[in-house]
């Protein structure tokens, strides 16, 4: 089985053969001398992967036909050369990561339950609690999760790991269990925290020493004002253990125009020492059929220079608002996290259920929040405020808030 | 369990919702008077599918804001309502498919694989061989195959129906095991047939006795010139037995836009009396998030009577294309299937391997066919030809053909 997916792998597309021969070799020998692909995780390949015969019918033939060497062979389904490129150079400069390595797709929530089809149910995943919900929901469907525990709101056989101000938005690593898959999002929806530098080295090593992979989504980096990282894979070794997931929807006001990627390295290997990349090539073949062509086009335009200085204005707009309703919001003695490097504002209202705050601000303001605990247990007592809106909507909504505010306190 | 997820679905969309009430009705109290909804499949519900708690967050509160009846519930996961309405007045005119029924897609391909992941690993699937390899391929990702025999180049656990000339390309139903589903194409890519209305009939009859699901491809149907049937769905009965995949690629010319809409009924019932259209509609808002809103405009000015009107153009124009390469292989007294109903061309090389005459006419034409064996162990003999081409290309590749196997013959 194994052999043949080297061959059916090697027939229809011939990204990092010679690679895969070391690869197998370094694990193989479990010789650590080669930094870069000596590195085996414990994450066992999806059996159902293993049983896939030889590639995908139609880019595999079609590579039959190609007599050029290098990504040649690909199918469109990986998403159009010049946007991989495109992407690779502006996102991941000097952080070594290939066009190869990156697979365009219809955006980071569908690429997560790709991700999940990848890994299959026979693993444990983690999660930041507060987290994006698709990250346990598309767990649950493909029968990685045990039965929700009502009483502590959680399911069973997924790590919770707590990421509270108490703990500056990380989690306490010694406390947490060891898991195949490990989703972490920074910066973070909906705390709005980003992850600093030393904490995402600390994330890095927990998941090398546990063979663990980490999914890591940065689908906010382009929020981030200070020097935290914006890719995981700024973090020595990261290219080992992580694979990353982003999406041009807020960085360029996309939402609905369903584009993002994946980034996937050639060093990521299963615990047998096949490469990740390869199986994931697989599944966007198979069960994908790349993002819309229109999309492309918008996304390669999006990362012209012209492009990018609209995305960046567009961020700073977007950050003014966010610090609007910070400023607003503290005034009144509210404690409030995130506004500084994500568009989400995160307010803490100690000794209520996020659920009923969230109800009487609608019922008095009209304005729509999301209930923290929706996010997972860890999110109650909070709300989380988007700052995705017209600068008016938030002065508007910033007034308001510090109306019904004030009366309450008053 | 099942009242906690009644409950989540009626608060996170009130679809159909008095109907479920009366569907549940119906299957507990096993009565089958309202033949509407009294049928019961006998396929399970996904277990994980039940695990899931409430809706997904985004339109679950969303619909909680809302105070309008009917489907302002919806998110915009499902497809632009516009659409929705358009696509069961353009393609179920007559047929009772309501808009709510209507979901838009990125594509065919990817709903296939969505509604593998919505029935999960625990089931057995039929497909017709040969056949479209995404439905088998998809199959083994989520874990319903058995091991793959070599020598009979097929899954073991999945239902192989032979679909060749010696039945007119539909299964010996009587030689069919039961399997939950049953994927069956029509028009069939590869060989181009279009079953009829007597076949289908059968098909509806053998899915009901047998408590199967159709999962049926009707992404060709635009290219249907005799009477047979567009749609399952002009079969009575079908509403509780089948869901449709349909496509704009071929239509429209759609391919790499990426638009394509599922059908499910809200008569179709899992076994428990649940309706399966929520669950689906749930992994729509978990594992999807709409189609591209570009492509889903692009849509609806297809659908419009000038968009029609072009659509209608194009189909002529491939049937057309595919009328030329008939009659070429023909008249040098090839078996030719195919090209009436569909693009596709199925030509018969009696004692030949798929491959190797893929090859040979590769090297001496330099046309592109497709190997018959690709598309199953039923297709071996054959190869698929394309109508999808330029008139001029078609011409050439007619004479081209036509020279290699005079020479061949002589």
């Amino acid at each position: 089985m194994y052999n043949s997916s080297i061959c059916s792998f090697m027939f229809s597309t011939n990204i990092l053969q010679p690679r895969m021969v070391i690869a197998r070799l370094s694990c193989t020998l479990k010789t650590h001398q080669n930094v870069r692909i000596g590195h085996c995780t414990k994450v066992p390949r999806n059996v159902n992967m293993e049983k896939l015969q030889h590639g995908y019918l139609f880019p595999e033939f079609v590579h039959g036909l190609s007599t050029a060497t290098g990504y040649k062979g690909y199918g469109p389904e990986q998403g159009e050369k010049a946007l991989r490129k495109a992407i690779s150079v502006t996102f991941y400069k000097d952080l070594g990561i290939k066009p190869s390595e990156v697979f365009v797709s219809d955006g980071a929530q569908c690429d997560i339950t790709r991700l999940q089809l990848l890994m299959g149910p026979n693993l444990k995943i983690a999660v930041q609690d507060p987290s994006f919900p698709a990250y346990i929901d598309s767990s649950v469907i493909i029968g990685q999760a045990g039965k929700f525990v009502d009483k502590a709101g959680k399911y069973k056989n997924i790590e919770y790991m707590t990421c509270g101000p108490q703990s500056d938005f990380f989690p306490d690593l010694p406390t947490i269990s060891r898991t195949e898959l490990i989703f972490f999002n920074s910066p973070n929806n909906p705390t709005g925290h980003a992850a600093t530098r030393k904490q995402l080295e600390q994330l890095v090593d927990f998941a090398k020493v546990n063979g663990s992979i980490i999914i890591f989504d940065s689908a906010y980096s382009a929020y981030i004002t200070d020097d935290s990282p914006k890719s995981i894979y700024e973090i020595p070794g990261a290219r080992e253990v992580a694979i990353e997931v982003s999406s041009f929807s807020k960085f360029a006001g996309f939402t609905g125009v369903r584009l993002g990627w994946t980034v996937v390295p050639e060093e990521l290997l299963y615990s047998n020492g096949f490469p990740v990349v390869h199986d994931f090539n697989r599944i966007m073949c198979t069960c994908f059929n790349g993002a819309s062509n229109i999309a492309q086009a918008g996304g390669l335009a999006c990362l012209s220079p012209e492009g990018l200085r609209a995305m960046q204005t567009l961020v700073d707009y977007y950050m003014e608002n966010a610090r609007i309703l910070v400023d607003a919001l503290t005034s009144l003695g509210l404690t409030v996290y995130g506004g500084k490097n994500a568009p989400y504002v995160w307010v803490h209202f100690p000794g209520s259920k996020s659920w009923n705050v969230f109800a009487e601000i609608l019922e008095k303001t009209h304005i729509i929040t999301v209930p923290g605990s929706g996010f997972g247990p860890g999110g109650e007592e909070y709300i989380r405020i988007s700052a995705f809106g017209q600068r008016d909507s938030i002065i508007e909504a910033s007034k308001r808030l510090k109306y019904l505010i004030y009366q309450e306190q008053n």
